[in-house]
Formats: structure tokens, C-alpha cells, sequence
């Protein structure tokens, strides 16, 4: 690793950490009009920002990224629009720093308040979809934080006009520019850097991505890390579960959107369930193009299953694929969630509230549901606006991490001179 | 290292996994059976601890242990009553999960709770405090956690005698002994293996001691880590200070025990502060056989002061000695505050409201007093009961760590057949 490079980045760590002294006391008032001036500044500069896509999809062409990748690192007029409406969605949500989370007061007289305070320096590395950069950036700034981006080497020159738009609105509210920092470089030993601290610059690292990249960061980081992880969520058909809501639910867990993290991977169906349901919920999904990987009780049931191997229970598909097993009872439904799962999102289909209640309690996921689907795991779905993403880890938050969730807290103590007996 | 070793500590993370499943669901009065069982059970082995603690007393002596450090480990009627009282306290506490932290309905009908529960299992690593065994076990217990703990190799024997008296509590209450795990050896290399979390079986680390140790867990550790670091602690005498409260709380501050993390380290006094209220506090500290280190300014106002060098303004004495240093005005004691100190506890003493509350805005620390001493950093005197300790980080929980910042939340969604559009 050259000298170079260290030097740039510590550099961008001291830089950020002035930043986040100025964003950390800003008034609302001035990170609002910092976020409303760079969605205005995005729309302005939308030519710029697609050009400069234009050339990070024609590089990643010639390296043969897949159709996927391609999708994801595209820009056009629409998303170029969403994500200047999504700094404006931010802008307009409450400020959630000087929050009074709780206050007492003491025998003593001391007056004992927790109040959300900013975290400091995020940062955040993510892969190709370019408008992380403005997402991402925004949660940050909203929540009085500097933030520190390491975007897909693929999406670089797409991630800089973004940049320069958010700094656009930065300068716009007489706000430092040092607040929002994009790495300026694809070595990846910048992210190495980064994961290390930037001697004591970063508070908080969130990796938003593949398996691999959660991975790379989790082994490497030397700061907290906020981890989104895979989805592998499970819907459970309950003995006493209405069959019109079981059947809606199960389909739109597994097939309305088959590559976002909340779909439904594996579909527990009880022993108790009639043989009809099971057998037109299959063909419900079947219908709708989605192959059926079931154990032997299914398999049995419906012969148009493939069989599961032990590797399906553990595998996020994100693709219309379904694994199907056939439990006894919600103690075996709970038991394989804890085995299999990945602590992200659950749901139960039932009309009996004590089995539901069970299970609301029994499984131990970020977001547990009861007759509802899956892929309602979202911050928008929530009501919490913008999210980084759901947090799968027991630390600091769980599930939708959005602004409130982008601050902690500090303790104000006010006394009349109390002393320590 | 070992195989041997490996095998012993992934049985003993599986174990505590096992356990943690057993506690997480564990209804409240038969934790405070267990809690309360433990402490008669402290009591009545009260000779088998004392015995073990004193060929540990023996051994560390033999070793050439500081008295200092043999104080801290020495287990007396007293200290073994305190552990035996502090089990019931946490007993007493209410039951932090569970609690319902937030609920709202969407427009959709969702209905959303915010739920505290358990983290899992925690690892715990302390140096010599034996009690740490028992305020350590009861907290995660109460908690809903299992624990690994991992005491200093020169507190084995004690450890062991309180650990088989806390077991004998969880039996009592019918639960199973791994809820609460003793690293069985003291190989150094077993703290390696539980900081990379024993293959997913450890869901945080909580180290608990010196600024080396907190140093090699944050180096090492690939769990999340709740640090609690040093505390260097700073109160200032604002120019608008009552006399009489300033002396009180400067003293306090300081000498009514050194040796605490929210003892004072560095006073900075404003320069508006009269000549001969600075004398009069300094006289004070002196009185009490406190060592002064003044900067230039201070030394020329009170020449029994030794000199202030950079380096005292980055110490944490724990000890009978204070860095003082002249400040022109609030900007600047929060400027000295946010370079030196390490975002524990600081105070300031003014009778001027508005200032007060821009130190207690500005200052970026987990407790910001005013008017009250530093050495009000302590969950008890926060009403909070028990403690881990202070958590110095940005993440999950600042302040006192007692049980309800041992406990993370899932969010429980009711419907009634929704489907995401």
C-alpha cells in the first residue's frame, strides 16, 4: 500500500471529522435547506449526472458486468427524479437530533435527561447502484452526521456528479463541503484504510451489499459496524390460517419483488394444513413462474416440486425460487427459523392470536409479522421515511435503519451543586 | 494453539447459545428466583469463597502483585455480603423485556411495536474485581442474556466458587446452569477464540478494565464490542460560578475518590474566574493532598503548582493529582474538551443558564453535568441500578451500561392479511 494513499485518507478522515462538527450542532432549518438545494441541484445538473453514467456503463459493458449489474448501476430521467425527491422526502422528515428520548429527576434534585445526539463520521461502502450516493449522503446529513462514501469502483464518475450536486446544496446553507466525503479513488485498499479507522475518524462503518462485501467488512473492520445482512425470511402457514389471506400473502412474500431482501426464501406450511390449501397455494406461486423446492411431505403432496436438498434451507434465492417444508406444529416452525434464519423478517398466517402471539415472541428476528407479508420489511413501509437499510445484527438497532436510527444519545444532567456523598 | 482448546471453547459457545435460547424466554419471577437464590446461595458458601479467593490472594502475592491490585482482589465478609446484596437489587429491578419502547398503526393497518428483547450471548472479559462475577452474571441474567465470562487469571479459584453459587441460583429456578459460562482455563488464547466469537455463538463483547485490555479487544474482537474506556473526566469554572459551589464540586470532583472512571482529571477554569477564587479552589485540592499541574497561567497565579506538560492534559491519573488549565471562555473549554478528553463525563459551574446549556449542547461526552460533579457518573446515582459500567463509544448505549442497555428490540407487526402493492 503506497504512503500515498494513507496520506490522502487520513487526510479525508480529519476533513470528515471537521465536517461533522459543523453538521453535528446545524440547525434544521440549515440541513433541510442543504437537502432541498441538492435535489434541486441534481435536477439541475441531471445532463451532467447522466453523461457521467453514460461513461461508468460503457466501462462497465467492456468488463462484461452481468444484465443485473448493469440495471443497477443504470440512470435515467426516472431515477435521476427519485432520487432528487428522496433528499426532498429526508428534508421534510423531523429532525431527529435534540430528541428528549427520557427525563428524571433524582431524590437529589439532579434533573437527568437523554437527549439523540449525531453518532459523528459514518461511512458507508456499497456497491453499484449510484443512487446510494444520494440516499445514503442524505440520511447522514439529516441526522448530523459526515459521511464518508465508498461507492463500486464501476459507478465512480456517476457517484462524483452526485457528490458535486450534494455539495452544491452543502454550500447553498453555508455548510462545509467536508461533510459529505466521496473516496477518491477505486484502489481497494482504500477500503482497507477505512475499515481500520482513519486514526480514530470513523465512528461507525455500514456496509450495504452482497454477502461477500458484509463479510470483508465484518473481518476487517477495527470500528463498529452496523450490519445489514442477507434476508433469508421465512412465511409460516399456520393449522388455523385462512386460506384466501394464506394464499395472498405467501405469493406477494415471494413474488412481488423476488430480489429485495424482505422476500420470503422459505415457506413453512404445518402439518395441520389441508392438503387442498397446500396444493393451491403451490399452484398459486407455480402460476406465477416461481419453481417449488419441497421436502419429502411436499414433494409427496406435489409432485411438481423439485426436492430440497439440506443447502436450499440455507440459501437466499432472491430469484423465483421457493423452499418448502412442512413442519409439525409452530415449536418446529420457531426451531427451523432459529436454525436456518438470518434474523431478518418472519411472518405467521394464522386466525388463532395465541399461535400468533407465540410466534411473535418465539422468534427471535429483527421484524416478526403476523398476517401480513414478508415484504413489508421496508422504512418507507414502516412510516420511518428514507432507510440505509435492516439492520440484522442485536446491536444499536435492528430492522429499518433510517434517521433516528443514524443518532445516539448523551445524558444532560442539570443540579444545584450536588456533590457525590 | 491447541485443537484441545478450540474444541473446549466452541462446546462452551454452543452451550452458551443453547442457554441463551433457555433465558431469553425466561418469565421474570423465575429470573429473580434464580438472582435471589443466588445470593442466599453467595451467603451460605460465604467460607468456600473466602477460602478459594484466599489461595488467589496467595498466589497473586507469590506472583508479586501491587497492593493495589491484591486490594482489588481480595474478597472479605463485606465484599462477599455486597455481592450477595447486589444480586438482590438487580432482582428487584423491573424486568427490561419486553417493554413496549414505541407502537403506531399505518395507514394500512398495520399495527407496529417496538419490543425490547434480549442481545444473546454476551462475553464479558474483566481483570482481578472477583465481584465483577456475580454483578456481571446477575445483570446479563436479569437481562433475558446468557454470558461467557472470562475474570483474571489471578481471580480463577474465586470465579469458580462464585460461579458454582450463582449455578446453584439458576437450578433453584429450574434453569439450566449454561445460561452462565466461566472460561475454564486461563490460557490467554481462549480470549483470542471468544473475541472471534466462538463460530457466531458470542453476540457481544463487553471488556471491562484497563486502557490495554479495552485496546487488544478492539484490535482483536470480530463481535461487536460495547467499549467502555477510560474516563478523562474535565469540569470547568465558568466565570459566572457560584464560589461556594465551585469549591464543593471541584473537591468532589476530584478527591472523593480518585480511583473512579468519572473522577475530574483536568479543571478549567475561564479567565474571568476571580485571581482568588482560583487560589482559594486550588488551596482546597491541596488541602486534601492533591498534586496541582498548572499551565502557564495557573502557575503564575499559584506558584505551588508544578508545571502542566501536553502530555498531562492526555492523562487519566486515577490518582491524587490535577492538570489545571486557564481558558478564555466557553468555546475554548469545549474545544480543550472535544482534543483532549475522552467522552465520558464532564461538568461545568455556572450560575449563567445559558451558558450552561451550550456546554451541555456543545460538549460531545455521554454525561455533561452542570452544577453536579463528575463523580455522578454511575448507574446507580442514575436510578438505573447496577452497572457494567460507562460505555464511552457512539454505538447501542452511552453512559451507565446497566439492564436495559443490555437489551436490543425487535418489532412485532400485526395485520390482518396485508399485502405490499
Amino acid at each position: 500500500m503506497s504512503n500515498d494513499l494513507a496520506t490522502t485518507m487520513n487526510a479525508l478522515g480529519r476533513a470528515a471529522r471537521e465536517g461533522a462538527k459543523a453538521i453535528r450542532e446545524a440547525a434544521t432549518d440549515t440541513k433541510n435547506m442543504a437537502l432541498n438545494a441538492a435535489a434541486a441541484a441534481i435536477r439541475t445538473e441531471k445532463g451532467a449526472i447522466l453523461a457521467a453514467n453514460g461513461e461508468d456503463m460503457a466501462g462497465a459493458a467492456a468488463n462484461g458486468l452481468s444484465s443485473a449489474m448493469l440495471d443497477r448501476l443504470k440512470l435515467d430521467d426516472v431515477r435521476v427524479e427519485a432520487m432528487a425527491k428522496g433528499l426532498e422526502e429526508i428534508a421534510a422528515l423531523p429532525d431527529p437530533v435534540g430528541r428528549e428520548l427520557a427525563r428524571w429527576t433524582r431524590p437529589n434534585g439532579l434533573d437527568i435527561a437523554r437527549v439523540a445526539t449525531p453518532i459523528g463520521v459514518i461511512g458507508i461502502i456499497y456497491e453499484s447502484r449510484p443512487n446510494v450516493t444520494a440516499d445514503a449522503a442524505g440520511l447522514c446529513l439529516k441526522s448530523g452526521n459526515a459521511v464518508i462514501l465508498r461507492g463500486g469502483s464501476e459507478s465512480a464518475k456517476s457517484s462524483a456528479a452526485i457528490l458535486a450536486a450534494l455539495r452544491t446544496g452543502l454550500a447553498a446553507a453555508n455548510l462545509p463541503a467536508e461533510i459529505v466525503q466521496l473516496v477518491p479513488t477505486t484502489d481497494r485498499a482504500a477500503v482497507g484504510l477505512l475499515l481500520q479507522g482513519l486514526n480514530n475518524s470513523v465512528d461507525l462503518i455500514i456496509p450495504r451489499g452482497g454477502k461477500s462485501l458484509v463479510a470483508r467488512v465484518q473481518a476487517e473492520a477495527r470500528v463498529p459496524v452496523l450490519a445489514h445482512l442477507e434476508g433469508l425470511c421465512h412465511t409460516y402457514v399456520h393449522s388455523a390460517a385462512d386460506p384466501e389471506k394464506a394464499r395472498a400473502i405467501v405469493v406477494n412474500a415471494k413474488m412481488r419483488r423476488t430480489g429485495v431482501c424482505g422476500s420470503t426464501e422459505t415457506l413453512l406450511i404445518d402439518r395441520g394444513v389441508d392438503a387442498a390449501l397446500t396444493v393451491q397455494i403451490l399452484d398459486d406461486l407455480k402460476a406465477k413462474g416461481c419453481e417449488i423446492r419441497g421436502d419429502d411431505a411436499i414433494w409427496k403432496l406435489y409432485p411438481a416440486a423439485n426436492p430440497a436438498s439440506e443447502e436450499d434451507w440455507r440459501t437466499e434465492y432472491l430469484d423465483a425460487i421457493l423452499s418448502v417444508k412442512q413442519v409439525n406444529g409452530i415449536e418446529e416452525a420457531i426451531a427451523h427459523i432459529e436454525q436456518y434464519g438470518s434474523h431478518h423478517t418472519e411472518a405467521i398466517v394464522t386466525e388463532d392470536a395465541l399461535a400468533a402471539e407465540r410466534f411473535l415472541e418465539g422468534v427471535d428476528s429483527a421484524i416478526v409479522l403476523w398476517n401480513a407479508s414478508t415484504q413489508f420489511a421496508d422504512g418507507g413501509e414502516f412510516g420511518m421515511g428514507a432507510e440505509i437499510g435492516i439492520g440484522t445484527g442485536k446491536m444499536h438497532a435492528r430492522g429499518p435503519v433510517g434517521v433516528e436510527q443514524l443518532t445516539i444519545f448523551k445524558y444532560a444532567v442539570r443540579g444545584n451543586g450536588q456533590v457525590r456523598p
